[in-house]
C-alpha cells in the first residue's frame, strides 16, 4: 500500500469521457489499497481559450495588474478539471474530493503567471486520506501570501504534481502523457530510438534542459532536489490494464544509482534546433570584456547557454555565445549598438542556421575519451564542429542545423544506444 | 461621490465585445468620482454548460460530496468573468481589481449549491477602494467555515450584488438587466403595461415572489432588510448615455415611503401560471387536521403557496392548497395513499390548470374596498374565483388559467395602470 500521485495532462482530460476513463483508471489504483492524490491539467484548448479572450480584451498589456488577472483567470481550467474528476470518481462509488491551490493551501511567490512554490500545507490532505478518499488537487497554481490566485507558467502542473508528492512524501509520482517514456533520443529522427526503463536525475535535467520536451524541466528539478521516484508513462493505455504491468511501464526518473545505470556510457542523444550563434570578434583581450558583453546581454533579459572565449592572439580574442532564436536579432543589434563601440570591438556575426546536439550520461562521469569518441564520429560523417561545452554528464556540440539528423543518427549509433540494454 | 455597486447579468458578459462594453460604462462612473464596486454574473450559457459536463460524468448524483463538487465548478464562470472585466478595465486604463467570493471574503453557509451569505468583510475592497480602483467582486458565490467554495443558487448574483451594497453601505445598487425596469404588469400580456419610476420593498417582495422575474426575491428580502436602495435598469442602453440621465432610468426600489407612493392604491398586476390547485374533500372538520395534511406535504419537501380552509358543514370541510406544477403529481399521490385513509377523508381532487392573479399595492393599506373592486372586476368578466388570498398588501385569486390574460388585462384597466401616474 502505497501514497501514489497521479498526474494527468491536457488531453487526458479533453472530454467528459476520457475524463471517466481517468477516473476508472485512479479507481483502479485505490481499489488496490494505494492512497491516491491525482492533479490533473485543464481540459486541452481551455487554457488557451481563456488567455484568448484576455488578449482580445487588452492586447499588449503587460503589467502586474494585468498579469495577476491573467492568473484568476487562467486557474479556472484546472479548478473545472478538479471538480470534474471528482464528480467521475464519485460517479465510480469512489470517494473523492478536490481542491483549488488556495485551499490546500499551496504557498507560492507573488510572481503572477510565473510564480514559484514556496510550501505545501499537507494537512488537509491526509485528513482525507485517512478517511479513505482520492484526493484531487489543481496543478499550475497556487495562492500568495496576500491570499491573490498565482499560476506557475506553462506546464507548471508537472511541477505542481512533483511539489505535492514531495510534500506529502509519495511513493512515486506518476506523469501520464501522450508518450510512453523517455527515449534515447527523438523517434522522428532516429527510428532505432529505444524507450529507457529507468533514467538518473542528472540525466533526465540534461536531456530535458537540452529540448527534450517529455516533462517540465522546473518539475525535474524539484523531483531531484526532493526525492521523489517520478514516472513518465502514457495516458494512452487503456485503463484496465493490469496494474502491476501498469506500475512497471514508461520511464522511471531515479535518484538511486544503481550498477545497471553505471554501465551505460551515454544514456541519450539530446538535441535543440532553437538557439542562434553570436560572434563578438576582433575583442581586444583584456579583464573584463565576458562581463561587458554578457552584463548588457542579461540586462536585456536574453538568456544564454553555450559560451565560449578562446586564446587571445595578437591581443585581440573571438568570443561566442548562444541565444534563443527570438532573441537573436534584438541581441546582435544590442551588441552592434553599445557593446562594439564601446569595448573596440572588430564586428558582430552570427547564425541563427546552427542547431546544438549533446551526449548525456551519468557513465561519462567515470570514462573517458567519451567526448573525444563524439567528435571522432562527427569528423568521420564530414560534420564540422563550431562551438563545444561540457559538464560533467554531458558534453554539447554547436553545429550546423543542416546536419543534425545526420548526427543524431551517427551518434545514437556510435554509442549502441539502438541495442537493447543489458537489462531492462 | 457615492459608493455604488453595479450588477451586470450573464447577457450584459456574454462576449468580449459586451465585456468591454460593461467596461467603458463602468469607467464613466468612476471617472464621474464614483468609488465603484461590480459584480457580474458568469458569461451567458457558461454556468449551464459546466453543469452540463457534470450532469454526463453523473447522471442522478444528489449527494452533498456532489453538490460540493457542482459548487467547485459551477464558481467557475464568474471567477472567468471578473478576471475578464478587470482587464477589460486595465485596458480602458482604469485601476482595476477583481476577487472571488473567498477572496473577499464572502462568508456563506455550507449548504452546497443553495447557501446563504452570513456576512462579507468589506476591508480588502474598502483598501482598494481607496487605491482608487474599481473592485470586480464574484457574484453567485461565497465560501464556508471550512474553506469549501459554496453558490447561492441560480440568480444569486442579484443577492451577491445586493449583499456586497449592504456590506459597504452603498448609495445604491444598480442592477443592469435585459429589461428597463419594473412594469406595473407584464408587457407581453398587456401592451399598455407602464415601468414605475419607483416601487416599495413591500411591493417588490410580492411582485417577485409572484412571478414578476425581474429580480431574484432573495436579493430583495435582502435591500429591503439591510435597507440598500436598488435600481433595476437596462444593460441596453448605449454605455456613453449620459450619466445623469442613467442614474434616474429604470426603476428605483426604495425604503423611503414617500407621499407619491401613498397615492397609488394599487402599483402592479402579478400573476404566475406556474401553481396547481389539490383539494381534500370531506375532512372530519376536528382539531389538527390542517398539521396533519400540510405536514405530510412539507416533509416532501413541497412547497405550499395559497391555503384555504373553508367553514365546515355537517361536520365536514374541504381543505385546498396551491403548490408548483412540478410536484402536483407527486403531492397528489401521497395525499391519496397516506393522507386521505388516515384522515377518513372523502376524495383528492386537484387542477394544474389554473393561474393565480394578484393586485399589489401598498396604498391597500389604507384603502379599503380595494379587494372587493378586484372582485367586481372579474365578476363583470364572468370569471370565476376559485381561491382567494389576501395580505396586507395584495390580494390574489386563484382562477382557471384560460381566463388568465383577460383577468389581467382587466385588472391593470380598471386599477388605471395604464395612466401615467401623477408624478414621475
Amino acid at each position: 500500500m502505497a501514497l501514489i500521485v497521479h498526474k494527468y495532462g491536457g488531453t487526458s482530460m479533453g472530454s467528459t469521457e476520457r475524463i471517466a476513463n481517468v477516473a476508472k483508471r485512479v479507481a483502479k489504483w485505490a481499489r488496490a489499497g494505494h492512497r491516491m492524490v491525482v492533479v490533473p491539467s485543464a481540459m486541452s484548448g481551455e487554457t488557451n481559450r481563456l488567455l484568448g479572450l484576455a488578449k482580445e480584451l487588452a492586447p499588449g498589456k503587460l503589467t502586474p495588474d494585468y498579469y495577476r488577472e491573467l492568473d484568476m483567470l487562467a486557474s479556472t481550467g484546472e479548478q473545472v478539471s478538479v471538480g470534474l474528476l471528482s464528480i467521475a470518481l464519485q460517479a465510480q462509488g469512489m470517494p473523492a474530493v478536490s481542491y483549488a491551490g488556495w485551499q490546500v493551501p499551496i504557498r507560492t511567490s507573488n510572481a503572477y503567471t510565473k510564480a514559484r512554490i514556496d510550501s505545501i500545507d499537507d494537512q488537509r490532505v491526509r485528513a482525507d486520506l485517512d478517511a479513505g478518499k482520492v484526493v484531487i488537487i489543481t496543478g499550475f497554481q497556487g495562492v500568495d501570501d496576500e491570499g491573490h490566485i498565482t499560476t506557475l507558467g506553462r506546464g507548471g502542473s508537472d511541477t505542481s504534481a512533483v511539489a505535492v508528492a514531495a510534500a506529502l512524501g509519495a511513493d512515486e509520482c506518476m506523469i501520464y502523457t501522450d508518450v510512453d517514456g523517455v527515449y534515447t533520443t527523438d523517434p522522428r529522427v532516429v527510428p532505432e530510438a529505444r524507450r529507457m526503463a529507468r533514467i538518473s536525475f542528472e540525466e533526465m535535467l540534461e536531456m530535458a534542459s537540452l529540448g527534450s520536451k517529455v516533462l517540465q524541466i522546473r518539475s525535474v528539478e524539484f523531483a531531484g532536489k526532493y526525492k521523489v521516484p517520478l514516472r513518465v508513462l502514457s495516458s494512452f493505455t487503456p485503463w484496465d490494464i493490469d496494474l502491476i504491468e501498469e506500475a512497471q511501464s514508461g520511464t522511471l526518473i531515479t535518484f538511486e544509482e544503481n550498477e545497471q545505470m553505471e554501465q551505460a556510457i551515454v544514456s541519450g542523444i539530446a538535441f535543440n534546433r532553437d538557439e542562434a550563434k553570436i560572434s563578438v570578434l576582433g575583442v581586444p583581450d583584456k579583464p573584463g570584456i565576458a562581463y561587458q558583453i554578457l552584463g548588457a546581454v542579461a540586462d536585456a533579459n536574453v538568456e544564454v547557454d553555450v559560451i565560449i572565449q578562446n586564446v587571445s592572439k595578437d591581443g585581440k580574442t573571438d568570443f561566442s555565445f548562444t541565444v534563443h532564436h527570438n532573441d537573436y536579432a534584438k541581441t546582435v543589434d544590442l551588441l552592434k549598438d553599445k557593446v562594439v563601440p564601446q569595448l573596440g570591438a572588430a564586428e558582430v556575426v552570427g547564425d541563427p542556421r546552427i542547431c546544438k546536439v549533446s551526449i548525456v550520461g551519468i557513465g561519462m562521469r567515470s570514462h573517458v575519451g567519451v567526448a573525444s569518441k563524439m567528435f571522432r564520429v562527427l569528423s568521420e560523417e564530414g560534420i564540422n564542429i563550431q562551438m563545444i561545452s561540457t559538464s560533467e554528464i554531458k558534453t554539447s556540440v554547436v553545429i550546423d542545423e543542416k546536419y543534425m539528423e545526420l548526427a543524431v543518427r551517427a551518434l545514437h549509433r556510435a554509442f549502441d544506444l539502438d541495442q537493447p540494454a543489458a537489462a531492462a
